[in-house]
C-alpha cells in the first residue's frame, strides 16, 4: 500500500496536476476526505472515530477511502499538514515584510494566525487536542514545523527589544510562549455567533499581546 | 453501589473525619488513588487506561478499587474536583484582599494559578485535555466552577478600568480570556528542568498579562 499512497499524495500535491480535470477532481475529493475526517474527529473524538465512519460520512465504501489513506492516523496527519500549510503561509507573508518594524510584522502575523484559528475551529481543535495520537516520526515533524514559527516570533521580539520597542529585561522566548498562549487559547473559548465578532477579538488580542511585549518600553 | 460511594465520599471529605486514624488512612488512600489515576491518564491517555490498570498501579485488586469509585469516569471527575479545590483556594484568598488595588489582586491570583499549574503538570494536563470525557452533568458542574473564576477576573479588570489603571476601550471579558490563555497555555510548553525556573516564568507571565491589560492606561 505505501506505493499507492505515495502516488496519490504526489498526484494531489504536484502543482501542475490541476491543469487537467482529473487532477482537480482528485484534489477536491482529497479536501472532502480531510474535511469529513476533521468534523468526525472534532465531534466524536479521534479514538471514537473509525475509518468506516469517515467513509460513511462521505458516502464512500471503506475500500475506496483506502485509496486515499493507509491508516486512520494518515487522516489525522493530513489534518495537521493542512493546519501547517495555513500557518506557514502566514509566516512566509510576514517574514517577507522586512520593510516594517518588528512589532508591526508580529502584529500582522498574529492577526492572521488568530483569524485562521477562529475560522477553522474544528480543524484547530483537532490539531491542538490530538497531537499525541500521531506516530513518533510525525509528531517530531509537527514539532519541527512549530519550532520555525517560534523562532520567527522570538526573533521579532528580540529585534524589537534591540530597537527599544520592547521590554529588554523580559526573555523573548518566554514572551513568545505567552503571546502564543493568548492567541491559541482562543480556540477553547471562542464560539461563532457569540457576543464578539472575529475581527474585534483578533484586534483586541493582538493589542493585548503587543502591550504585554512592549511593557514599559512602550510608554 | 451509589450508596456505598456516597458514604466513602462523605467520610473522606467530612472535616472532622481526620480526627481518628481510620479517617486519615482513608483520605490518604483516596489521595493515592487519584494520584495513580492522574499519572496513568496523563501518560497513556484516559481512553487507553482501564480501572484494572489503576488498580495494578496501586497494587490493589480491581474489586477493592471499586470501594472508592463506581466507574472510571468517577476517577476522572475526582481529578477535576482536586484541580478546582486548588484553584478555588486561590480565588478565596485573593477575593478577600479588598485592601489592595484590583490589578495587584489579579497579579496575586494569577501567580498562584500559574505556579499551581506548573507544580501539578500531570493533573493539569488531564484537566485541560479530558474535560469532554465527563458526563454532561459533571461537565456542566466544571463549567459552572470555571465561570466563578472568569467572573472574578472580569470584575477585577472592570474595577481597574474604572480606576483608570486599565485600558477602558478593551472589553474586560476578552482581556480575561487572553489573560487566562497566556497563563494556562504554560502547561503545554513548560517542562520541569528546562531553561527557566518556575518562579521566573510565573513573574514574567503575570507581568506580560498585566501590561496587556493596562495598555495605554499604564503609561
Amino acid at each position: 500500500m505505501p506505493a499507492k499512497k505515495a502516488t496519490t499524495q504526489s498526484r494531489s500535491r504536484t502543482p501542475g496536476a490541476g491543469a487537467n480535470g482529473a487532477g482537480r477532481a482528485t484534489r477536491r475529493r482529497d479536501a472532502e476526505v480531510i474535511e469529513a475526517a476533521t468534523q468526525l474527529f472534532y465531534e466524536r473524538g479521534y479514538t471514537e472515530t473509525s475509518v468506516q465512519d469517515v467513509a460513511e460520512a462521505l458516502g464512500m465504501l471503506k475500500g475506496s477511502l483506502y485509496y486515499y489513506i493507509d491508516t486512520k492516523e494518515d487522516l489525522l496527519f493530513r489534518v495537521f499538514e493542512e493546519v501547517h500549510e495555513g500557518y506557514d503561509a502566514h509566516l512566509v507573508e510576514w517574514s517577507g515584510r522586512t520593510d516594517l518594524p518588528p512589532l508591526e510584522r508580529l502584529s500582522g502575523y498574529l492577526s492572521r494566525v488568530i483569524m485562521d484559528l477562529m475560522s477553522n475551529l474544528a480543524k484547530m481543535s483537532v490539531y491542538y487536542h490530538d497531537m499525541d495520537r500521531l506516530s513518533p516520526e510525525r509528531h517530531a515533524t509537527i514539532l519541527r514545523g512549530r519550532r520555525v514559527h517560534m523562532k520567527f516570533v522570538v526573533g521579532l521580539i528580540e529585534d524589537a527589544q534591540a530597537a527599544g520597542d520592547a521590554d529588554p529585561k523580559a526573555d523573548a522566548r518566554l514572551l513568545a510562549n505567552f503571546a502564543f498562549g493568548a492567541v491559541i487559547w482562543t480556540y477553547r473559548w471562542y464560539r461563532p455567533g457569540g457576543d464578539f465578532r472575529r475581527d474585534a477579538i483578533a484586534s483586541s488580542c493582538v493589542e493585548f499581546v503587543l502591550n504585554g511585549i512592549r511593557g514599559s518600553a512602550g510608554s
